[in-house]
């Protein structure tokens, strides 16, 4: 597989990011790396990390320009035109590579994969879906793109596309979806939950198991979450910043006064473990689904052995032929127009 | 004040229920508690407790059903109208007491409370507002009533009625209120939440400091967080299962083997405070507000001594003339119904 990496996307761009990349290669063997971004930057930073002869392999997409964190989607498509994440998605839909990988602006890359990488026919919107921790393993969250103008066959297209992945990708064999409600009954939340609810029983191309409460995410509630993507957001964050928080108080405790501290080091590895299945960063980031190509969001404040890891995934999703299963699933369903025209 | 309390509503009742009633009354001296329940019941289990005297000297409002759990919202008023939810909130609201509290079925207590106790002419809608533990301190979240169809000038009430109950029965002077959502800037969020957005902007009955991202509310995003009912639903239930299944964690690591189960011996006391800061019952629980009389809501897990803290709570929240101020501030606001005409 060819993947291009946005060598500058992310908070520990480029030098992070080409560590990962030269790991990954490494790691592989088959895989091969082209790097997006400033080939005078990249190549200063590879000789700092001493990884110069390593990137030197790699080729590079020349282009002078980055997106930051605080430019704005659209520029992807317009001011920033040049920068490292609109010059590879466009070499991606060229079919210069089987798939792009960038831990920078997911607001821009959501923009740029829907409007230079472009939709699958019949996909109505791509998904964002970060895969996240549970208590015992992971689920995915679909859809967390921000978007506020959910339909309900957006839903049964997320749960599709997601139900692919942890198949394909994650190895989960038929991953159960539920959908994101505040109560357990058919009937509940609001319009779009109920239609949703009509269309994921419907489906053949979902192993849907009712509305699932968020209390039991954490738990073992599905394997895959359904909901629009303003919800879905909220609660990324949410999860987030509780889990984040309750790491913060804890780590406080075990390191208040010296008898804590002899305490913290008793539990040291088990913590330590407790800590690796609660951070993201294990699983790697999230694929957004649904364009003609497979694109890949690194986590925005990935190290290098991170990287590495959203690589092999990115590896994995490309060689999975997402596109082709997506295209497949969506001619076995009703079409998306056929779903449309049923919600008028 | 006088209070009337739902011996019937919760898990632990009526024993935990009538314990705490005892406890209440003996820390305030002036608290007056009505119990509504089936008499007999009550008298067994006051035996039973051993608090037969003290209890013998409360009002009881006899009535022989009870709510539970699996019953339906409307339940209240129509097959269930004789339970000792239904029996409590009618004797309230014809004036017989100052409160009314009951850890029994969220969504009957708040339909019973619109319907029986009535809203505040003005009011839109009652609002379910939990206090919440977070990294330092607490705040509210306002709404997380499982409503469908909020509109704009609802979420503006809830934050004006959340900024009253935050000022005169928590403590916090000027209460910093913000708006859950996907960014921070202005234009961020579906309509509803731009729309908010301006309405709390041009109050004067609320400290508005913008949109706050979820991410930032279990450190210190703001005093009160407003949002729709359907929203703050989730995000209620979320922080729940995070917060349990990371302390469920801590617990394993914490019981694993001999070492560590005396390391916990050495963070115990250290520890314990970490649980009771990220406590729900800590903080009592959460009040419906907007009716023309005060009506708590007691966790339904809770034990004597959250009964109790709930009890001085609701004591506090009717000695505050919430009532009154939430008229005030109504009046010094636009009226309801102008801003409605404005959202047409």
């Amino acid at each position: 597989m060819r993947i291009i990496v946005d060598a500058f996307g992310g908070d520990n761009a480029p030098e992070e990011i080409l560590k990962g990349c030269v790991e990954a290669v490494a790691e592989t063997g088959g895989l091969e790396i082209i790097l997006a971004g400033n080939k005078a930057k990249i190549m200063t930073a590879a000789k700092a990390c001493e990884i110069a002869e390593a990137v030197e392999k790699m080729e590079i997409l020349d282009c002078p320009d980055v997106i930051t964190m605080e430019d704005e989607p659209m520029s992807v498509l317009k001011e920033k035109k040049e920068s490292s994440m609109a010059v590879g998605l466009r070499a991606v839909a060229e079919g210069k590579a089987d798939a792009f990988a960038s831990a920078g602006n997911s607001g821009a890359l959501t923009v740029g994969t829907t409007m230079i990488v472009k939709r699958i026919r019949g996909i109505k919107r791509v998904t964002f879906a970060p895969v996240m921790p549970k208590y015992d393993g992971f689920f995915m969250l679909a859809d967390v793109g921000a978007n506020v103008d959910a339909r309900p066959n957006m839903l049964l297209q997320f749960a599709m596309m997601a139900s692919i992945y942890m198949r394909e990708v994650m190895g989960i064999e038929n991953p159960r979806v539920g959908l994101a409600n505040i109560g357990t009954e058919a009937h509940k939340g609001d319009e779009l939950r109920i239609e949703a609810y009509k269309l994921l029983s419907e489906s053949a191309a979902v192993n849907f198991i009712g509305n699932v409460e968020p209390r039991d995410m954490p738990y073992d509630g599905a394997d895959i979450i359904v909901t629009d993507g303003f919800t879905g957001n909220i609660m990324l964050k949410l999860f987030e910043g509780v889990a984040g928080a309750l790491m913060d108080k804890i780590k406080g405790v075990l390191t208040n006064g010296v008898k804590n501290k002899i305490a913290a080091a008793m539990v040291y590895g088990d913590m330590k473990k407790l800590k690796k299945s609660v951070d993201y960063n294990e699983y790697g980031g999230a694929p957004i689904m649904g364009a003609t190509k497979p694109v890949f969001k690194i986590h925005g404040s990935a190290k290098a052995s991170t990287v590495k890891s959203a690589l092999l995934l990115t590896d994995a999703y490309a060689k999975s032929g997402i596109t082709e299963k997506i295209t497949e699933s969506l001619a076995s369903e009703k079409s998306a127009e056929a779903l449309e025209e049923e919600e008028k």
